[in-house]
């Protein structure tokens, strides 16, 4: 475990590596927009033929909708066997408007590749196969490698969720090896000890056959859009908790070690606010931010639409309105339950006159919690110190990976969720970009754990 | 005041109107579209053309936004004047994918002409025009005679309202014959005694710089798509009632006759679902619907947009929301008052975290209300009596026509407001029609009104 030898291979495969992550870039892998299921295909068979360049075997495992990148290389006899995950498709671009630069033409500006997936995750599979390569061309991978990219991450995962379990032979691993996520916002280096669990809905609010005369109508007919923000009004308390019955059953929250530990990265209200441009303001006012984030579910409206929203103004009453719900969950929900909760919930507060239909309605796994004190988590910190001076931290994330869960069941592995995402990459929005001293963090990390784990 | 003479006028150029008619719905005048300027102005040259070719002497009058359609021509000494309103705007087409045929484009199916101002307002002003051209042929048009037809009143009547007290001199009139109005829903012939007044807003609710992810996010920053909703759930009591504080002051309600009128007219709340898709179920439950559209205050949302819309899932906390908001004033309500009041309330109400911003907003006008028992409304009774069997109907409209209080004040005429509009017209929604049978009522009316007049 060589910290500068493999830095030494960085820098003079740098521009290689550059090109070639540019390439997978251009793919414009959209999963959730079925007009670009052609560039998931393209995106999954370029995967599959870079893996076996480096020396992969490698091919694509069918799933009722998109398929999985898998790549096997058999290491060293005695040495343990580390299934590396990620996945090859983005989220959609909208507002495109917002873009400096188009969000599948990749460039270089200051140190930054922008692009869409230029962190979220093409950015951060892509360091994690360069370090391999360097292993391999070093005759230095030990253990054995298995990749599974898959192709619905940001959609919830939906095809490999479906087909996992009868791949329970091919993944069985000792560790689970995820590089999809962030440091902490100092960006001391970052173990992730908690992913929420993520469940979704759409509901649709259906009222008059077409837009109404809101003068003629107004006081009368009842209105999807008004109907919609009293509905969805009702899903939080006052206090900011979630205000559907039997939601926080099973929730006991951060424990008194969780509570120190995800506190112990000072969060300053000031730097979060020039970050994101908002207050740390929302969720449950009991905990604070680090402990909503990582140990308290919570529901979010990703979008309401309902009626007229061009220029000026036109007086309708809206034939119809629409709410795109998430929950976030946590240790202790059940994500089926979970759903039926709210939908539950909606149609009881639905309005009178108006009809409520719940479209689009799913779950993506359980929430992930781990152990801060695994023998794993006390070698990663090892790594991670010879990384880069200071303390490593420990975080409890709220974001989701779906299968995290899952394939940690299937593969008998247990999970390592280590990455160098920064809040200033911008995933899941416009201008979404990871720099080259992310890309050379996440490189030296993976090449140093994998030769950690062979040791 | 010979009924059938005009009928017989009506079969003998009954092609030629259609076709006239046609040519004016051809214009796409929406006027709160800017990309729609030049339509306007075309539409507005052609009708000035138009009113040349009947017997009018006509131009534009200068505002300081769309210019007005001017014309007159002189009666008989001693006889009254008519100052006869419409507008030539119409409102925007979308949704578009919703209409069967294109909205510009007129087609006649089953006696029915489809396009967008079908109704609103180009049928009911042109059916007006050529009800003065028979007159005229027929050398008798005896009252003076004035037309304004405005380019704005789809988005508040803005141009007119800044410059009508400055045409005082060329206005004075008795009577303001406006024909932008409906039937009951029986079809009964209709005298409009109230119109409500209208203002406007949008709120906009900023919040994060950029979309965030909602899992890394979720239960820390404020999500502005939740917090619209919220903001707008405060606008109305459970009750149905607006909860803006002192937005009643000065409502007096329907009095103890006006009730009887109202109600006479019986209301189904049966044919009232089948026409709309909807029960009449919004508003103040303590009136009856006829009661609340024609003599309570509503606030309607337009519209409400945050955040993703499209298919699947995309989880983020939206970076903006808005609210397009318009209210109807009644009776005894100061537009610039209660804007303010709802301007506040919002500030008042606006979540933490957030910034507010209120644009768009403006008054276009006072409601109107007329004396069911004046001279006028006896005249007109007569003529709508010889029309059509049955008795005529008072109506006190929900809906506005901005311009009517302040056109009435400048020009010292009793508004006289009757039309043939019907709920299936569809007006301000997909696929907006006029009958060939609406068409020659409204022809009739006019042309029997003003001989009646001139009597």
């Amino acid at each position: 475990m060589d910290k500068n030898i493999f830095q030494k291979a960085f820098e003079a495969n740098r521009e290689r590596y550059l090109r070639e992550w540019m390439e997978l870039l251009r793919f414009p892998s959209i999963s959730i927009d079925k007009a670009h299921n052609r560039d998931c295909i393209a995106c999954a068979n370029w995967l599959v033929k870079h893996l076996r360049s480096i020396g992969f075997k490698s091919r694509l495992l069918k799933t009722p909708s998109k398929p999985v990148v898998y790549a096997e290389r058999k290491g060293l006899p005695g040495k343990p066997t580390v299934l590396f995950y990620g996945h090859y498709d983005v989220q959609p671009v909208d507002p495109i408007e917002e873009w400096h630069s188009p969000p599948f033409e990749p460039v270089l500006r200051h140190g930054r590749v922008y692009a869409r997936g230029a962190h979220d995750d093409k950015g951060q599979l892509f360091y994690g196969f360069k370090a391999m390569e360097t292993l391999i061309r070093q005759g230095a991978l030990d253990v054995t490698t298995k990749i599974v990219i898959e192709g619905e991450e940001e959609g919830g995962s939906e095809g490999i969720s479906a087909t996992v379990k009868q791949w329970k032979d091919i993944l069985k691993a000792d560790v689970l090896m995820v590089t999809d996520t962030s440091t902490v916002r100092t960006g001391t280096p970052t173990i992730v000890m908690g992913l929420r669990g993520v469940i979704r809905l759409m509901a649709v609010l259906s009222g008059p056959r077409h837009d109404l005369h809101s003068g003629v109508h107004g006081g009368v007919a009842p209105n999807p859009a008004t109907a919609m923000a009293r509905l969805v009004a009702t899903l939080h308390n006052p206090d900011g908790s979630v205000a559907v019955e039997g939601f926080y059953k099973g929730v006991t929250g951060p424990s008194k070690m969780e509570r120190a530990l995800a506190n112990k990265a000072a969060f300053s209200a000031q730097s979060y606010r020039k970050e994101t441009g908002v207050p740390p303001v929302a969720g449950e006012k009991r905990f604070t931010p680090a402990e909503r984030a990582g140990f308290r579910p919570t529901i979010e409206i990703n979008g309401i639409h309902s009626g007229y929203g061009g220029a000026g103004s036109k007086t309708i009453i809206p034939a119809k309105a629409i709410a795109k719900i998430t929950a976030r969950l946590v240790e202790g929900q059940d994500p089926d339950k979970c759903l039926k909760l709210i939908i539950n919930h909606l149609h009881k507060y639905c309005p009178e006159g108006l009809r409520l239909d719940i479209l689009e309605k799913g779950t993506s796994g359980p929430a992930v919690k781990l152990d801060p004190c695994s023998p794993l988590a006390a070698r990663a910190r090892r790594v991670l110190a010879a990384l880069s001076r200071g303390e490593t931290a420990f975080m409890w994330d709220g974001a989701s990976i779906p299968i995290v869960a899952a394939l940690s069941e299937v593969s008998g592995a247990e999970p390592l969720l280590i990455g160098f995402g920064r809040e200033r990459d911008n995933i899941h929005a416009p201008n979404e970009s990871f720099s080259l001293e992310q890309f050379r963090l996440g490189y030296l990390y993976v090449a140093m754990m994998l030769s950690e784990l062979g040791a």
